[in-house]
């Protein structure tokens, strides 16, 4: 029996969006269970002294990031559009209520599908993934309950539960998104997503 | 006819290592020329405000660093010791001299040979590469002649020409080692090595 996966995602980030659209695909093949947990990067930045994401602190290194995707999208197959530089909807994204309406959708059968159109609705379609509207019609479009999700994104349970994850993510060593763990064992990145997998197959 | 690729090597870092011994072998089998350009990460960490590498600075990334490098040592067959932190040879090791000897050697033959004895006297046998007396060593071993690489190592064009490969590394846009250019086209990482490689075959 392979062992499980824990994927950890922020709606936030770029090379999350690549994992949440491959990993469910690649964990089939190898018969890996996932559990999906969203989580912040902004407390784990913060408490590295970041006020933002590093993409931004250092032009370089975001610069090619927004390349990487352009180049890594096409060769998964998937839709996306580097935001404009001036466009209001900035990189990062505020993603709370997003990881909010996630922790109660993942509930649902439909909530990885939820989960995925937000990325795609952030990356590819250029929409403010913070707009309640926004999430209002994604919650809908996945086939829940927008109403019932929202009640529940905002429910004090909800909000703990998230902190709950960031705390559990800081323990683990994470300090980027994507992430997978098995046990203790950390991978992190979009590029390690199949180590991880492999991982949890070959590791007694 | 495939693009040439150049690859941008730092022999202090860890990820140019696994590069180092792996590009030959996939560049052959795609029929891709590759060049090879040592540069210094020290001066671009510096003018990110960086004083050490960021592995050291971000202690979480570090840490998970070494244990993804074992991991991905072994899937790649290639010997790996993590240097004891208490080690006097700390991390990063000082690589100008290995860097300045590199490019005298590239000019021969052995000059490959000689690049990946650097990296595993560093990271698989625990020596210390700014030791002129561990160089001397590996130049004879992989085929030159110590006392006349060693000469040209301090000969005023070898130090420019390893400040010019820092400076046009700079103009490139690289931030990290090791990297990949294809043209203006920018990989960075051990785990990009085959993407760009891919690309200098499958672009007009």
């Amino acid at each position: 029996m392979p062992h499980p996966v824990t994927f950890w995602f922020e709606f936030a980030s770029t090379y999350s969006y690549l994992s949440a659209m491959r990993i469910d695909a690649e964990a089939e093949k190898r018969g890996v269970t996932v559990t999906w947990r969203p989580f912040l990067l902004g407390p784990i930045f913060n408490a590295q002294g970041w006020k933002t994401s590093p993409f931004n602190i250092y032009p370089a290194k975001g610069e090619n990031m927004w390349r990487d995707l352009e180049r890594r999208s096409a060769k998964y197959g998937l839709p996306f559009n580097r935001p404009a530089p001036d466009d209001p909807r900035e990189f990062p994204q505020h993603s709370v209520l997003a990881a909010r309406c996630a922790l109660a959708a993942l509930h649902e059968d439909w909530g990885k599908d939820f989960c995925r159109s937000v990325y795609t609705a952030q990356f590819s379609q250029g929409h403010d993934i913070s707009d309640v509207l926004t999430l209002d019609r994604l919650i809908e479009t996945a086939g829940g309950i927008s109403q019932i999700v929202l009640f529940s994104a905002h429910a004090r349970a909800t909000k703990d539960e998230l902190r709950a994850n960031v705390d559990a993510a800081q323990s683990l060593g994470l300090y980027g998104a994507p992430s997978f763990t098995v046990g203790k064992e950390l991978f992190w990145g979009d590029d390690r997503l199949e180590d991880a997998l492999d991982w949890a197959v070959n590791t007694d």
